[in-house]
């Protein structure tokens, strides 16, 4: 369980240092998207690919429980996006095709995009009304992949992938909600209220 | 934006803490498992609610660029389950009614189940051939919950309901994947070519 | 192509003749439950397993074009059941095990629950507030089944397992949107409003 | 009730009638491609969006029971398409954003591409190796939208948007199935060793 140990080290290591890599002004300004969001009674929609999909889903649902109209593209239940709503991306390349076009048609009928990416300057960054960027190795370039290694020391085999941009943009979002509680004055129980009691 | 920071440093330290109390033996239990399940060719059903399920099916895409026959209850493509075939489920409170009731099918058709949960006596606990414990706040119990704060000094608006289970499960099992990727003799390219090209 | 054309015109002809078997007191008691649903702003939950929930989620889309809040047991965002809240769940045998487990869970939130089954008399059938009997060859009973096939003509290999069920279950619910949106006043257009323009 | 009888009514005959405007050529081929599909052991990708995406996986469902290789585009375990991989793509107007990217992706890896569409020449069938044309309204064009009003004389609120469409793509697709049965050599009992017991 040599490689399983060192794996945990390095992945718990770099979510806690990338904290120093990400911008609060960022940050900040995706908190008051949504805080806008929530008092305008606007609509939300996620969108992402794969593990990113994921990462997207699992804030969703805390977006639910703090009371968000709330979407996922590809489930059954996603409505007519309108002016002002907001599109949350998430694509650590910024080049995933299905994501980038979703996110070029969200923007054809007015709706804001908001990316979580490692790469602002990738095509998902570059039509992005605000890009919060997240540290991580990713899937497509060497060259940036070889000096986050440096940065951080993992090598591939510990963190394969996607896998550190997912973990920490998880991270993010969970922060993020607590922000959201703090700001809307939600507790713990207000959350729980909102759970889908059918799972419990 | 302090909240976010406190909560981003909470939960990153909560993970970084759980390893010492996480069981080696109880994943090198797992990994053997799973190593014995794709030595046989048989099947890794995947299944759990909310946002252990999105956990869940994190691991599964990974276990599917390893080269496992990995499925995800719930989703479409959802084979019969033989004997010796694996279950793995993930419930922080392992008392989820839908997860308990799909893993009590499960061993009636003579699969194994192995479970991820903060609590080995609960139901789901109870059934499971293999536990692999994993700490964390837990939506059901005010009593455990509170030990764990103390443990960890983690108040519950910094990282509501099951976040803290979530997110160290999920790092838990890219460790599993990382160890799993060095017992199998597989390298990222590896798993980049089984990646699904089309989400590129 | 003979067992296409044999099967297509089997299936089809099946689904007309089903009509004379549907109680139009029972589809109309669901749609007087559906419009009390929406004029007090209650929400739907569907839930439904394999093919079944496809049929449901496939209901579900109109529900929300006709701008009913409606959720999909499932994915990832279901809220917390509250009493009146209304649960539609399908299932050609009314005894697949998760279905019942979640309509027993929404009755004890104080939800109804409407089902859509080939046998009243099912545990699905027996816990629902209604009933609504869809004709079908169901996977469990050789009995039934041989007198189903009796009735229509149809031998196994034309329509295996659920098939027929699925397939009038799904005519029959895009009916009831036809009769809802009448009685809500809604046209094709409104729906069309509500349509993903993301999907577009 | 009237509404709901005529509507149930104009969609059935709808589907009776449609058979003789389906080419038995284009579905004798979309079978021809399956079954090479299968002996080779290549895989079959299906993708959708909306109730064309659900139409699809009942489709998938049944593949799978049929002991294919079938994924869904979408759902979590989806694996790198090959060249002689086969995409299965449903989209009544055949300009779906989402389908039409996702089938010029599978086409650059070297897939072949089969749609299910009612437009041969929209995007999507004219990037297909096999275009299956599939009688119905669509929500894009008003002045097909009359040819086919008149054909068949349903007015819309009896039947609308896609809803034509994706019933009788779902029918003709369970018609490919009794003669896939048939020519793999498969009964019915084949198939329910195949179907998920966990969701029995």
């Amino acid at each position: 369980m040599r490689v399983f140990r060192e794996s945990y080290m390095a992945i718990s290591k770099f979510i806690i240092n990338a904290l120093d890599r990400i911008s609060p002004e960022e940050v900040g300004s995706l908190v008051d998207f949504l805080i806008k969001t929530y008092n305008e009674g606007k609509k939300v929609l996620i969108i992402g690919a794969g593990r990113s999909g994921l990462v997207g889903r699992a804030f969703a649902m805390r977006l639910m429980h703090l009371g968000f109209s709330v979407y996922v593209l590809g489930e059954t239940i996603v409505p007519a996006l309108n002016p002002e709503d907001v599109v949350v991306a998430i694509s650590g390349s910024g080049r995933t095709k299905l994501v980038v076009t979703a996110a070029e048609v969200a923007k054809s009928v007015g709706a804001r995009v908001i990316s979580l990416t490692t790469f602002p300057d990738s095509p998902l960054g570059k039509i992005s009304d605000l890009v919060v960027r997240i540290p991580g190795r990713t899937k497509v370039s060497a060259e940036d992949d070889y000096n986050v290694r440096q940065l951080v020391g993992i090598y591939e085999p510990l963190a394969p992938l996607g896998t550190l941009f997912e973990l920490t943009a998880m991270v993010v979002l969970d922060s993020v909600i607590a922000e959201l509680m703090q700001r809307l004055g939600k507790t713990e129980e207000d959350l729980k209220r909102m759970h889908a009691n059918i799972e419990i």
